[in-house]
C-alpha cells in the first residue's frame, strides 16, 4: 500500500536507501524449480551497475547480490527470495553540504513535506540505486520467460534530438549491448555517445527515449478493465525515476490518423490469426493478441548537474546549489536494464494470472 | 485480480457489459457523512451519455443511475455505494452480422481467446459502455475533492492535427463544456467540430489528445517507488478505451532537453516552496509538490468505423466486415468526463493514503 | 480495504444494507464456460432464505437473485458477475422507535460511533442480510469444485448443551436437510428443534456449534505462513455474524494432549501418502494434505431477543428496550449454507492460487 | 498472493527458512519520525529466542536483528523498513537422516506435493523459526500503539490439563514474564513448568491455551463484514504455527448460553458508553466498542518429540523416525511474544485504516 511492491503474483517488494546499508528486497511466486542462472542474473546486474563506462556515473559499486531465502542448491524452492546488495560506495561526507537544501527537480522537497524527516545524505528511497532490486527481480522473470521462449528488447531509440530512425523490425536487436549507449545501430549509437560526452563535459544532462519490444508473448494476457496489459507496463514504466511518458503501439501518432487508417487487418497465417499491420502495438482491448508488443519511454534528464543552480533550503532561504564530483549525464543506457527487468515482471504476472481461466 | 477494480481506499469495482441487463459496480471509501448532490452526479453522468450532440455516438441511453445502499437520507454512510445503470437501448439484432467475426482493432479475437466465449452481441465487457461505472465513482470522488478545493479540469486539445496551441493557463477551463467537442478556446472548437463532422461524413473515425489539470493539490500525494503519484494517473488513464499514450509535465518534450534547462527552480512566496517553472507537472519523485498537475492523454481513432474492412471469423476464413448504423467519429467530447474521473479518483485515493503518516 | 472484499483471484465484493433497496455484490474469477445451474443457485439461496421453517425469522423474502452481467446464454463469461437481490419486506416501520437506541450485543453503537451516521431503520451494514450475496457467490464456487468432486457438508453439532455426540464419518451427511435444524442425526435433530421452539417461546435465542467437513481435497492448497488454509477458512467463518469461535482438526482438544498422541501416523495406500489418524484436520504446515478437512464454528446466541433489556441511547440516557414482533431464535439452520458458502469460496480462491506453481 | 504478507497498510512480508542464510523481512507502513527503543525491539526478540530457559528448545541463536534501511539518526523515515537476523546455529548435519523422511504431522510431506522441491535441512519456510520476523515487526507496532496507550498483555493459561483458572482482571499481567513458562500466576506457573519438565524428560511434548488482553482500545476499530476485527485477530493468530483455534470474548462457551444471558447491557460512565458484562470480547458488529478484547489461541503439542515413530519416505516404504538432539516440549511460552506481535500488527493496521474516514 505504501508503494513499495510491484506485481501481484509475481511480487517483488523493494528496500533500502541510496546511502543506508543496503538495498533488497523479496520476491514473491518464483517458480519452484526454477534453475537460478547466477550469471545471467549477475550480468544483467552489472548491467544496470554503475561505473561501467564513461558516459554514466562513476560512483563505484560491485553490486553483488546475496540470495538468503527462496534457493536450494542452485534452485528456487517457490519460497520468498529475500536478496540483499550492500552499499560499499556511500561516501556520505560528500552530500553533507546539501543537508538542508532543496536540490531543483529532486525529491528532497517532497520527501521531507510527506514525511517530515529523510536521509539527506543521497536522495534516499527516491535515489535510482533502489532500482537494484527491480533489475534483480526482473532477471529472475527473464528466466521464467525463458522457458516459453518470451523475449524483450529495449534500447536507446533517441538521446536529445538524436533519434534512431529506424523501425525496430529493421533493427539486430542482439547489438545493443555492443556499444555503452545500448543503441543496436552502431553509427546512430556513435553520435549518442558523442552528444552525451559533450553534455558530460558541460556538467549537464540530457533526456533520451527508451524502445522496447517484446516477442513470441502468447495470445490471451492481460484482464480487462483496469488492469489491461498495456495499462500495467505503462504503470511499470512511469515508476522508474526520470520517466515522463510512455506510449505502446502507435502511441501519440495515433491521435493524427483516421480509423480507417489506424485499424490492424486481420489475416490468417499457418491457421495462425495475424494482423498485417501493427499499430495495435500487439495488445487489442488491453489483452496480447501475439504480435510484437513495443512501446515508448520519455526519460527526462535527470536532476543531478554540475552547474550552480538557485534554490531555496528548509528555512525558507533562497540559495546557491552546487553538486560536486560525479553525475550522470545520461542515465539511459543504465535504465534499458530497468525496462526490460519491469516488463518481464508484469509478464510473467500476467502468465500466473491467466492461469487461473485454464 | 481479474482487473474489475480500481484503487486501494477509495476503490470501485465494476460489473456489465454493453448489451447485457445492466452496467454498475460498488464503491468503497466514500466519505460517510458525504452530501450526495444527485444533480451533480447525474450531470457527469449525461456528460459521458451517447447521444448528447451530433458529433458523438447516437445510441440513445438515458443513464440514470440508480445507488442501491450506502446512501441514507440523501448521504453517504461509509458503507459500500452498490449502483446500476440498466441498459435501455441494447438493439441485439444490430450486431448479429458480427457473431463470428473478429472486427479488426477490436477486442472480439483477444476475448474469444482468452475467454473461450464471449457475449458477440457488442462489444461485452470491452466495451466504453462499462465507462459509466467510472464516470459515477469519479462523480462521487469529485463531491470530495471538493471539500479540500481540488479542482479538475479536462478539455480537448486536439483533435486530428488540429491543436490547440495555447498554454493551459492562457485558458478560460471553465468555458470547456460550453461546445460539444469540449474545448475551452471557442475558435479551435469550432474547427475541431467541423473536422469531426466531416469524418462522420466519411464514416471514419478520428482520434485526439485531452490534455488534463489538476489545482490546488496539497504537497505530498503519491507512494514512491512504485506508487508514484504519475504512475498510479498513467495507469488510470491507460486503462480507459483507446488510449495510446500518457505523458505529465514535460512529458516526451523533456527527453530533448537539458538538465539546465529542465529543472524547475525552487523560490519563496508567501512562506511556501514554489517553483518558478513547472515542468515537473506538479510531481516531484512521485510525490505532489503543490504545483499545478497537468498531464496529456493520447486516443486512437477508435475501430468501429462504416467503412468495409477485411478481417478473419472465427472459422478462419477471410472476410469481409461492415458495421452498418450508427458509430462515434470522435471520442474525446465523451472522454473527457471519464479522464477526470480516473483522475479524481486516484487524487481521493492518495489522500486517504496520506492520512496514515498523519 | 473497507472489509467488503473476500478472496483474491475468486473474489466476492458485496453491497447493501437491510433496509436499504437491494443487496447485491460482484464476483470476479468465475471460470469462463461454467454452466450456471440456476436450479441449483436458488436451492442453495433458499436454504439461506428467512420464513422457510418455524424456528427461523418469519421476514418474508423471497430472495430471488438477477444475475446483472458475466453470463451469456447460460454460460459465465468470466467477466464479473453482477447480481442484486430486492428488498421486498422492509417494513421500516418496525423499528423507528429504535432509531437512537444502542440495542444490547448489536453493531449500533460501534457503527454511529465510527462512521458518526447509520441507517437505524435495521441493522444495516451488519445484519445478517448481506449473507445473501455470500451465499450466492458460495453456490457459484460450489459449481466449480463440483468440477473438481469436493464436496462441502456444513451441519448443526450442538444446540446450547444438545449435542451431536457422533464422529462426523458415523453420519450420513446427505441427510443434512431432511430436517429443519439442519443435523444429519435425526433423534438428535428432534431434540433441537424441540429445544429451540421452547426458547422461541421464551422470546429468547440460544447458539451452537456448526461442523463442517470438506472431502476430495487436492494435495497442495494453501499457502505457507499467513495464507494458511485454515487461518483463511478461520477468517472466512469469524466474518460470520455471530461467530465466536473457530477451531479445525483436533482444535481446542488439542490443547490437553501430548505430541506422541497426537501425531498423525503416515501409511501407504493404493501408492497415496495417507495418515492412520486425522488429528491434522487434512491440513498440515498451513497446506492440505489430501485428508478430509473438518472444523467447528461457534455461534453465540444471536443479540436480537424479544424480551426487554436495559441499554442507553445516544443522548447518554439510560432507557429500555424492546424489540417487537419476530425474531430468530436459533441462527444455526440458516447460517449452515453460509458456511459452507464462505469454504467453498476460501477452497476456489486456493485451487486458483495454486495453479501459479504448476 | 503467496502468504508471506501480512497487514495492508501496516504490513510485514517476511522470508527465509530455517537452515538458509538468514530470516528477515519488509515493513511498510512504520510511522515517520517514530523513536525506535532499540533496547525494547531486542527485548522482545529475546522472548522469542530459543535457548533461553530450561523448558523451551536448546538452539543457540542470539537473534541479534539487523535493521537495512528505513531508519535515520534512530529514527523510522517512513520508508520500508528491511531489516535482516542471520542465522548461526544451523547445524546441518543434524538432519541429514530425515532428507527423504516425512516427519509425522510436519509439514514435509505437503511442501513436497506443492513446490516439488524443498529444503530439507529443517522445517524450512514452515519451521517457527520465520516468526521472527513476526517478533520484530510486531515490536514495532508495539511501539506505535504505546503512543495511544494501547497495551497488549499475552499469558500462558494452560498447558496440558493444568489451567489458569481465574479471570484476565483477577491476573497482574505485569508478572507475565517473571517465570519461564510466562504465567502471571506463580503457583499455576510452577506446576506448569514441572509439568513440562517431565514431558521434556519423557521425549514428548504438550500443547496449551494463550490468553491474550488488549487493554485501551479506540472505539471504532475493524471493518464490517469480512475484515472484522476479530477476524482479522483470528486469521492472524490461526496463521501461528501449532495453532490449532481461536476464540475471542465468551467463545465456544457461548454456545450453551440463551441470548438474554449473553447480551452485555449498556451503561453511561463517565460520559462514556460501557457495557456491565464483557461477553462481546470489546467488539461488537465487528468494530471495537472500548471495552477489553480478549482471547484465547489454541496450541497443539508441536510435532517434534524424540520418541521413534512410524512413517512414510519419500519412495513410498514405510519407515521409522527419530528426531536425536533437541526439542521443544511445550511452544507456548516462546509463543506469547508471537502472540501479540501479531495482535499488535493488526492494531496497528485497523488504526490507520480507521483513519480515512476522518
Amino acid at each position: 500500500m505504501s508503494g513499495n511492491s510491484f506485481g501481484k503474483l509475481y511480487k517483488l517488494t523493494s528496500f533500502g536507501e541510496s546511502h543506508g546499508k543496503a538495498v533488497g528486497g523479496i520476491i514473491e511466486g518464483v517458480a519452484p524449480g526454477l534453475e537460478l542462472d547466477m550469471e545471467f542474473i549477475q550480468k544483467e546486474m552489472n548491467r544496470r551497475r554503475p561505473g561501467q563506462s564513461t558516459i554514466t556515473t562513476p560512483r563505484d559499486e560491485k553490486d553483488k547480490v546475496e540470495i538468503l531465502s527462496g534457493e536450494f542448491e542452485g534452485k528456487a524452492t517457490g519460497t520468498p527470495m529475500g536478496f540483499v546488495v550492500w552499499n560499499a560506495d556511500q561516501r556520505s561526507g560528500d552530500y553533507s553540504n546539501i543537508k538542508d537544501i532543496y536540490r531543483p527537480s529532486h525529491a528532497d522537497y517532497t520527501y521531507q513535506s510527506k514525511y517530515g524527516i529523510r536521509d539527506y545524505r543521497g536522495g534516499g528511497r527516491s535515489s535510482a540505486r533502489e532500482t537494484i532490486a527491480r533489475v534483480f527481480a526482473g532477471a529472475i522473470a527473464k528466466l521464467i520467460l525463458k522457458k516459453e521462449q518470451i523475449e524483450i528488447h529495449a534500447f536507446t531509440s533517441s538521446v536529445g534530438n538524436i533519434s534512431l530512425n529506424k523501425h525496430f523490425s529493421e533493427l539486430d536487436l542482439s547489438k545493443t549491448d555492443n556499444n555503452i549507449v545500448r543503441c543496436p545501430d552502431s553509427e546512430t549509437a556513435k553520435k549518442m555517445i558523442d552528444y552525451i560526452d559533450q553534455v558530460r563535459q558541460n556538467k549537464d544532462s540530457v533526456g533520451g527515449i527508451i524502445t522496447c519490444v517484446i516477442k513470441n508473448v502468447p495470445v490471451g494476457l492481460g484482464e480487462p478493465v483496469f488492469e489491461k496489459l498495456h495499462a500495467n507496463l505503462g504503470h511499470a514504466m512511469l515508476g522508474i525515476n526520470a520517466v515522463k511518458g510512455f506510449e505502446y503501439g502507435s502511441g501519440f501518432g495515433a491521435t493524427q490518423m483516421m480509423g480507417s487508417e489506424h485499424n490492424d487487418e486481420y489475416y490468417m497465417e499457418d491457421n495462425k490469426v495475424r494482423t498485417k499491420t501493427n499499430r495495435s502495438g500487439g495488445i487489442q482491448g488491453g489483452i496480447s493478441n501475439g504480435e510484437d508488443i513495443y512501446f515508448n519511454v520519455a526519460f527526462k534528464p535527470i536532476a543531478t548537474i554540475l552547474k550552480e543552480q538557485k534554490t531555496v533550503n528548509a528555512e525558507g532561504n533562497e540559495v546557491m546549489t552546487t553538486v560536486k564530483g560525479r553525475h550522470d549525464p545520461c542515465v539511459l543506457p543504465r535504465a534499458v536494464p530497468i525496462v526490460e527487468a519491469m516488463a518481464a515482471m508484469v509478464l510473467v504476472d500476467h502468465i500466473y494470472l491467466n492461469k487461473m481461466y485454464h
